[in-house]
């Protein structure tokens, strides 16, 4: 059996690298295979379709906050569930061909990276025009080229791309972790959290209230809340929440049973573990 | 006196149909000038520095949701006010000097632009490739000179740059709309609107319950809850809330001072009125 996982490409994302540590984690379990994708929403779709077995997508970085494209996915396509999530640190470094910083004109990488380094850029190279790419390594194979261009990726893709690391780490916060969730069709009730969101019938935030309190009643402790626009009509949103339970405890059951009688649509991602990964060059390179 | 109101440019975005909406509303008071900038933070940083009086910059779209860069800066910037909220429709065209949708390889716009049209795109351009740009009219300039690339932007912006349109609207959603803020350094305690956001000493997003039921037991609805890493920790939070009253009254005085007994940092960014503005090319154009 060869399980495929999809991931954020081309090679080299940190999408590559949380795919590569779930990939370790199946070891033993069959053949694994990784299969790049030019944007999030593909790498979804092809799981939702069973293209593929598994999509390894962040959902959450400490410093820009959620990725909305994951969390729309995962409302919208009904038979997905959450197998397991990763946490990364993400260490950006400055790939390039130039000499100095100062020679620097041009900065690409994907908006979350640019955001995530903007200080550190402003301090140093304050006259780069930043340029937003679809993944920190879309440029990478037209970096040998040019010698007044930078890129912010890792340094697992410098060393992929053959590219010198001209500055590293030049993240603004060095407490910079992204949060991936594997993403699959099957069923998932074990495990220490649970994910799962809700449109309210009455269209006003304040209703969050009444969840709120069922969880607190049945001390189940939340460990992070976002709303989305429903996409309907401006004002009106889902909620996601994340559990600090899991779908095989009897309160978190009986939670979800009064759920069900004050909100509109509640759907459930299932229950799953957390682990950490950091990546090390040594290891992989 | 000279009002200097700031934008998103390069002239002819959404942001400047804001602003421009914002500088009629003070007609009467004074002249008013528009000065365009390259990024939503640069014209907030403008506004704090009082090297501009007024930021119109975007706070949430209903398919999109929020500008996290906005809520961002308004938590960092401790001068900043809210003095206005303007709703504006959002209605997206293809501007292109190409003969046919068959023609084009490449569609530009800004991410909230193209995530607000990827249906429609799927469906008529399939092969076109997207490419992300920092504004709705940040490359209009270039698309006189090409026959296969396209540019997702507003009517009004096809009728500034001279450039044929070739389908409108490309929405996926009809109800699309964005909701801008007014900034500016000037005490706001009128209007119908008030918004605040705080961090919990707890940092749990469970304690996020006092202070909803704070403002339930004072009667004061909730239009909208949005959650924002501290960027201190993953899983750290600030809540951004818009309420449905005024800073002018009781209640919300009371409820202010329960608030800050039950928050880490609480912060006030004032009483504002709302307005819709319908962009109309004839009266522009």
């Amino acid at each position: 059996m060869t399980f495929a996982i999809g991931y954020l490409g081309p090679q080299g994302t940190y999408s590559e690298q949380a795919a590569e540590a779930y990939r370790q984690q199946l070891h033993g379990q069959g053949d694994t295979e990784l299969k790049p994708y030019p944007s999030i929403l593909q790498v979804i779709q092809a799981t939702a379709d069973c293209s593929i077995d598994f999509a390894v997508v962040p959902v959450e970085n400490s410093i820009e906050g959620g990725v909305t494209v994951t969390l729309d996915a995962l409302w919208q396509l009904p038979n997905l569930r959450i197998q397991h999530a990763l946490i990364v640190p993400i260490s950006h470094a400055l790939l390039t061909k130039a000499s100095s910083l100062s020679s620097l004109e041009h900065i690409y990488s994907h908006p979350q990276a640019l955001g995530q380094c903007q200080q550190w850029i402003k301090n140093n190279c304050p006259n780069a025009d930043l340029i937003p790419t679809r993944s920190t390594t879309e440029v990478l194979g037209d970096l040998q080229k040019t010698t007044n261009t930078a890129a912010i990726a890792s340094e697992w893709a410098a060393h992929l791309y053959d590219l010198p690391v001209i500055a590293h780490p030049i993240n603004d916060s060095p407490d910079n972790f992204t949060r991936f969730w594997v993403l699959g069709t099957q069923d998932s009730q074990q495990g220490d959290f649970t994910s799962l969101a809700f449109s309210l019938p009455v269209n006003a935030p304040g209703a969050l209230l009444t969840p709120l309190q069922i969880m607190s009643r049945a001390s189940i402790n939340l460990s992070r809340i976002e709303s989305r626009p429903t996409k309907r009509s401006l004002g009106e949103y889902l909620f996601f929440l994340d559990l600090e339970a899991s779908l095989s405890e009897a309160k978190v059951q009986q939670s979800l049973q009064a759920l069900q009688s004050c909100t509109e649509t509640l759907r459930i991602f299932g229950s799953y573990d957390a682990s950490t990964h950091a990546y090390n060059l040594n290891k992989h390179g």
